[in-house]
């Protein structure tokens, strides 16, 4: 893997599916996937969220591609009519539909014992826009599937993690991210110019405040990411020595 | 409140935050936006998941309004250095920030009794875009704010509960979207041919199939939607006969 500390690797995501617009289901896939490109050193920059709908895809796709170095779909690509997402990702990169036959037999492999064996629907799956690789899964016969910049990956999130897993060290990406969390039991709002010096003193430093309320007292998480460990540390310190002189207790590490 | 059962009613939704995009924090506010969307018969169309970035907010947010009859976002109406959600709005609409008086006294009357009183930090969280109402939050003193058909809503799950328990009812809407589950101990892709067939009988009714794996087998539940109760117990009855005929036990509500 080519490590370019210099330029700032982004992907955007394609999360597919009416389950989740409709409240039904909670996703779970932007966490894992975010959490995955940070270790990449990609960053996800943006998210979009759409139903199953051929138009919608297509354009949340071709909108990210354009924006983006990569670019990674979630649902849509089980057997069943709802599953859209390979038509709609061919239909926007103006390439056919094929069956892929590498897909073909890993279905046939996995089915072969199974009752129905390879049924039409389950041929569905090995489906792909023309030019595609696959993403493999050991979790169940169906693969992901890779078209250039490009990652289609299940709806499932115990099934997403899996082609994750099997795509981890192949993409190139540049220094990740690194974050170091301090927690306080305070008011965001007490210590917020604390906050905004630290980061106005560091250059390639972001922190975030997650206020939270628990046990009956507020609180709040201060967040601190770069891709520099030497700013990051230093932020960390700065932001301790002055929580400490103006009388706050932190807890190093986060609450 | 005028129900228009013959407009579908729809909603984007920007989720703020680079907690989100790391993986930091996992959402929690697409869900519940979107199941109170439901009972208020508006339809989630979309969501864009965008970082603190004043550009990325203004852009998403502009496109989900041009494209949608209401745009709820979540997060960055706090009182820290990161909370930019409010002053991106405003840009995006061409409008200054304003203090809005009710939420400066508000917010005056909350902090009265609490250690360090209304501080500047505090105060920002009475800035809104001009023109701007207010949403109740008994949560905290923090209101959210309305703009047209723009809600600007808390990144805390709890306090944006809050802010739609306060909007309930007052939103113009459609006839809600119903839905029933079917659920079923089999491999979606067995009955994947039932299902197709069962929507297409169908107008007004699509059918999600939302496999899992539990207790080492695999099952799916099929959720029918429809603004049509009618519809809706037909297109449930016809798939469950079906199910009955090819000899699947099926469990009504549900697995």
């Amino acid at each position: 893997m080519n490590k370019s500390p210099d330029k700032v690797w982004t992907a955007g995501m394609v999360v597919i599916g009416d389950e989740i617009l409709s409240g039904r289901t909670a996703d779970k896939n932007i966490a894992q996937v975010a959490s995955w490109l940070q270790v990449q050193g990609i960053r996800l920059t943006e998210v979009r969220v759409v139903s199953d709908d051929m138009g919608a895809i297509g354009d949340a796709v071709n909108a990210l591609r354009d924006a983006y170095d990569y670019v990674f779909t979630t649902g849509g690509i089980g057997p069943t009519h709802d599953d859209i997402t390979v038509d709609a990702v061919a239909a926007a990169l103006g390439v056919p539909v094929v069956i892929h036959p590498e897909a073909r037999d890993m279905l046939a492999a996995y089915y072969a014992a199974k009752p129905g064996g390879l049924t039409e629907a389950r041929l569905r799956m090995a489906r792909v826009p023309e030019g595609a690789d696959l993403i493999p899964n050991r979790m169940s016969g169906a693969p992901g599937i890779r078209h250039g910049n490009l990652f289609l990956m299940a709806g499932v999130p115990h099934i997403t993690a899996q082609m994750l897993d099997g795509l981890t060290g192949q993409l190139e990406g540049g220094a990740p991210l690194l974050s170091e969390t301090v927690g306080c039991w305070t008011a965001e709002s007490e210590i917020a110019h604390i906050l905004r010096e630290v980061e106005k003193a560091h250059e390639d430093c972001q922190i975030g405040s997650y206020p939270f309320f628990r046990e009956g007292q507020v609180g709040a998480n201060f967040v601190i990411r770069s891709t520099s460990r030497d700013v990051l540390n230093s932020a960390v310190d700065t932001l301790s020595e002055a929580l400490a002189e103006e009388g706050y207790d932190f807890t190093p590490g986060g609450i």
